[in-house]
């Protein structure tokens, strides 16, 4: 019998102020991904871990903390990594420590992806210039601004721009970790993954009811 | 100028083991409903915190751990309380401690709400006795068997049984927060926060498309 291959690392990327489900809606399908074998046992396809500036609780906008595992320093590495955005980018946007943390691991990673306003801090480390991108439709213009260089996408669920995948608001982000599970695992993994949420998912990419 | 109602205190119960979506769909609904004022100043309508059987970090069901600000016993109170589901309930259902201290909750407590297999811990109580509720489709039969008493109602997004109100699976928690916000605040208020959250609200208890 074949090795299961190891699961793909995905950093989550936390700060002061981040929403929870632009974080939460991706843990959950990463988080539950993966095949039950014959045997019983369960193959899980990706392993979650959290990052911050500092290891250690991290607050939410709405309220909860949230325990970074690891501070940017420590991380070990990781395969894909989501930025997600929140009242907190507001502040980090002029942060240039925070912004070269945050460049510096996208750099290493082999996918980044970010969901709503987690956009707008991409964009302003550059890594973004003349690629396409997405964000939430309510700080469109504010994201706009952080990116001038960046093909900004409004009529879009989520943008998949290859090793940088962006998504609109808030349960965007859950649509679009459910369509990177079917890029990397195949649609079967994906649709079971939902269902197993009980989630209908929009896994069209251009179907987007909030423009 | 009439001064501004209080928010409403939400304890979000956590323990090892919860599915992340259960707790944190719920979380963004109802951390992020409220007001915009014409000073520009926002009136939250409820408070979020998170209690557990000792206060500090609780480790989900997909990896994260999230900080419980207070235990059981030093919980000032609250107006709603939210049980989710997840892999740790098949441990805490035969925990009689714990569900002593769920169910001392439930009797302080305006609302008590469930998502997932969180009703089956509910159910265990025995609070849902002569009570309806629901629960996720993929842990049907066992969720049943932990309250025969209760009227278990299968094809069902959500039960609202007035102070008892009950979700099935994972995401349906979320339509079951907007629905308890519309009830309390008003339909605008709710649709206002499912827009936030760039979310399609499925506001009809009767659909569900997972039974």
């Amino acid at each position: 019998m074949a090795e299961a291959a190891p699961p793909r690392t995905v950093a989550i990327v936390l700060f002061e102020g981040f929403t929870v489900l632009d974080a939460y809606g991706p843990i959950q399908a990463l988080g539950m991904a993966g095949q039950r074998h014959e045997d019983g046992s369960v193959q899980r396809f990706f392993k979650i871990v959290t990052v911050a500036r500092t290891a250690g609780p991290v607050r939410s906008s709405e309220g909860p903390s949230t325990v970074a595992d690891y501070s940017f320093a420590d991380l070990p590495g990781c395969d894909l990594m989501l930025v997600p955005g929140g009242m907190g980018t507001r502040a980090l946007i002029n942060d240039a420590e925070f912004l070269g943390l945050l460049a510096s691991l996208s750099k290493k990673s082999a996918m980044t992806t970010t969901v709503c306003t987690g956009a707008a801090l991409l964009a302003k480390t550059g890594l973004l210039d003349g690629r396409s991108a997405t964000s939430n439709k309510m700080a469109w213009d504010w994201v706009k601004q952080q990116g001038e260089a960046v093909d900004w996408v409004r009529k879009a669920r989520w943008v998949d721009d290859g090793d940088i995948v962006t998504s609109s608001g808030v349960s965007a982000g859950t649509d679009m970790a459910l369509a990177i599970i079917a890029r990397l695992h195949g649609r079967d993994v994906a649709e079971r993954t939902a269902r197993g949420m009980e989630y209908v998912w929009n896994d069209n990419p251009a179907n987007d009811p909030f423009v």
